[in-house]
């Protein structure tokens, strides 16, 4: 049995994160991190340019070396330290196939979250696979140069992320959705972009189920309700969950079925915290419990959690739930919440869709399609954009919903005009004007 | 004799959005603008762009065609009309060189700014020209196109697009600066980025006054307190002021020097109004009365003093102040304050600057070089970037500041992270954790 002032289960970005910041208050603390994997800080969102060649080494998709995290921030990392049972005051961990007991004073859940399985017939063959630790970056991207068609189950971030980086490895992708677009959390008006974007590089099937995977050795077709296709390698991409399996007996969960939390990042008992995408938070925008599964908000509990797990105090806000990504040529992100997520939270509801050059006429530079969602106070209730020029729209519109902005403040927040990228009525503003008259003012 | 509803003293952004305006909102005035170029909605930011061959038409610099004023939206646009005399309820208008009167029930002053003059020896040679008026553009496009040498005096926005746009003719470009460095209104470390770049594309002469020009016919040379600088052209870019000759002497002007109005856009004279350049408004950081003069502050203080002259009423809440340029491989950008201009305001300031890639690690996009300027109290006063990605995060500061954050706003406001343009961590983000040391914060 060993003592621990803080035992921190999960090294990925909310555990290190909170680890790093209570080694700083407390540097005579001593912090240990049990790790599962032999990876830590590991950051999963790159694997998909590990995959289409932006980068040689999949040790890369972690943020820091374990050496940095023990040499120059003095924690006591585990790596291959499976945590297998926890309870009040202490864990059960093991590592080098024995059983270890540690007493701990603080505890931190960062167990982060795992890809849902699609549960279908035959989806145990081999060349079916979920892309969650990193490890798997590596597995896909060997799997998929030995292939010649790819299918991917999904299309959100993860799937638009996976079906962008095999196209560009030269082979043949079908993306199989069983909404009737991709990025079903976008409005449709947002998502028709994107989708015809994708039409043009990969076979997309909307509205199809998965049934079925069907193969000899190994994955050779996936079956549909609709139809078949063949492939060396299935990607499944249907979602993640929160790993809670620990924590589920020991702290309360929220309606998200993740960890409930408080503006400390505390759950239901004390001394024990939950942060990153193990850990339910506000929405900064519905004011409501959310499950918001992002790097940077992992990132930011994990910091507040260390904060105040060291004896000092600051509140986490929330998040927006913001993100960016792209296929190809289209740019595409959002803030807050679609016209449908809105309507779904109870709000009444205007919008404006927009569609404009993204930079002044003389530049060749391409459209952006803008939506943004208000409530009939004229609060603004988020923002979705699509094609060029996306990632500042979206940094001012994300800015403005964390600070609870109506749409008088998107016309009359400060935009600059550069011509070569950007508009002296910026896509915000006109779509803002435009609310102005769905909301009867001048 | 002839009587307006409304009577509008120049056509360009301000003159425009506010006539534009109050047609919306009372179809049936007379809405009446005098422009004395033969131009309207002239935007003069775009004259850079014309002169390195973007665009080959200089009349694309206006956003709208006259034809579209008059026939769409029913503008009775005057153009080639110089108004002479202003009074209380009528003026003297210039037209096809003859002088008549109309009667108005409201007037708005949107007259601009003009060039200042270098007022040195011989500054009335030919070949040494001022950056103004969009016919300007074709002038400079043409003589640059005929000149081996061009010297460009003054480094603010206009010295330094001038620059890049004239150097990429293949012309050797002299910038010849009286301030020791380029962009003054930055602080040192961001305009050191820019000074680099700039040195490795034009010769760059900081701290030199201008004394003299020189040359038989036209110029030939520029004298300076240090050297002289042959050249075929001079283009002189040392600041601009606001056009108050006509307004002068009926209304109050600001300490500025500009037309002093109040969230309406009225000056000190009933039914008279001030919109773009010639007005005084206030900084929104500061709270005080500032001369901010940039297009879409412009465009919407017309657009206010549009909707209060036809009889509602909208509150401008001022501006930020907020610029993004570039000079070749450097982007640029600015909201709110840099640290000088806060001291000199009476700040007692904190400020961080980070030097980060602005992109995750295994993209090789390139450093963003960001600096975040506070008050004690945690305000944040200003933010300044240089390198890549400055539009998002210029974006994103400038509606922060716009809801007046503090730097635990900057911190937990929800950047987006996509590896291939942004962080996890964001340089915002950094440089606000890095003012929470420097505040005492944990």
């Amino acid at each position: 049995m060993r003592y621990v002032d803080v035992a921190i289960i999960g090294g990925g970005a909310a555990g290190m994160s909170a680890a790093s910041r209570i080694k700083v208050l407390r540097s005579d603390w001593n912090v240990m991190v049990f790790e599962k994997t032999s990876f830590v800080s590991h950051a999963p969102c790159g694997i998909p340019f590990y995959v289409s060649g932006f980068f040689e080494h999949f040790e890369e998709l972690c943020t820091y070396d374990i050496n940095h995290f023990r040499n120059e921030r003095g924690i006591d990392v585990h790596t291959g330290a499976k945590v297998v049972e926890v309870s009040e005051g202490a864990i059960i961990v093991e590592e080098n196939s024995k059983e270890k007991l540690y007493e701990w004073d603080k505890l931190l859940f960062a167990t982060g979250a795992k890809a849902k399985r699609l549960d279908v017939k035959n989806d145990e063959l081999e060349g079916v696979v979920y892309v969650d630790e990193i490890l798997s970056a590596e597995r896909i991207k060997r799997l998929a140069l030995k292939s010649e068609k790819v299918a991917i189950i999904g299309s959100g971030y993860i799937g638009v992320e996976m079906a962008d980086a095999i196209s560009r490895l030269g082979k043949e992708v079908t993306v199989i959705e069983i909404l009737e677009r991709p990025l079903p959390e976008y409005d449709a008006e947002i998502a028709a972009i994107l989708k015809s974007e994708m039409e043009k590089i990969v076979d997309l099937r909307l509205s199809e189920r998965v049934i079925a995977f069907e193969g000899k050795d190994r994955v050779e077709r996936v079956i549909t309700d609709k139809g078949e296709y063949k492939c060396d390698l299935a990607i499944v991409a249907v979602g993640v969950a929160p790993n809670i399996e620990l924590a589920k007996k020991l702290v309360k969960l929220g309606k998200s079925g993740a960890i409930s939390t408080n503006s400390k990042m505390e759950t239901s008992k004390e001394d024990i915290y939950a942060a990153g995408d193990c850990a339910e938070t506000i929405n900064i925008v519905t004011g409501k419990p959310d499950w918001i599964h992002l790097a940077t908000p992992a990132n930011k509990t994990g910091y507040v959690a260390g904060v105040n797990m060291a004896g000092y105090e600051l509140n986490y806000p929330g998040s927006v739930k913001c993100q960016i990504t792209s296929f190809y040529n289209v740019e595409i992100g959002k803030a807050g919440l679609s016209e449908y997520e809105a309507i779904r939270e109870g709000y009444e509801v205007v919008s404006a869709f927009v569609t404009t050059k993204s930079s002044a006429k003389y530049f060749q530079d391409g459209l952006i399609h803008l939506k943004v969602v208000a409530d009939r106070s004229g609060r603004v209730l988020g923002v979705q954009a699509a094609g060029k020029g996306v990632g500042m729209r979206i940094y001012g519109a994300t800015a403005l919903l964390y600070k609870k902005a109506d749409v008088r403040d998107l016309f009359f927040a400060d935009f600059p005009y550069y011509p070569p990228v950007s508009r002296v009525w910026d896509p915000l503003v006109v779509a803002a004007r435009n609310l102005f008259r769905k909301l009867g003012m001048p």
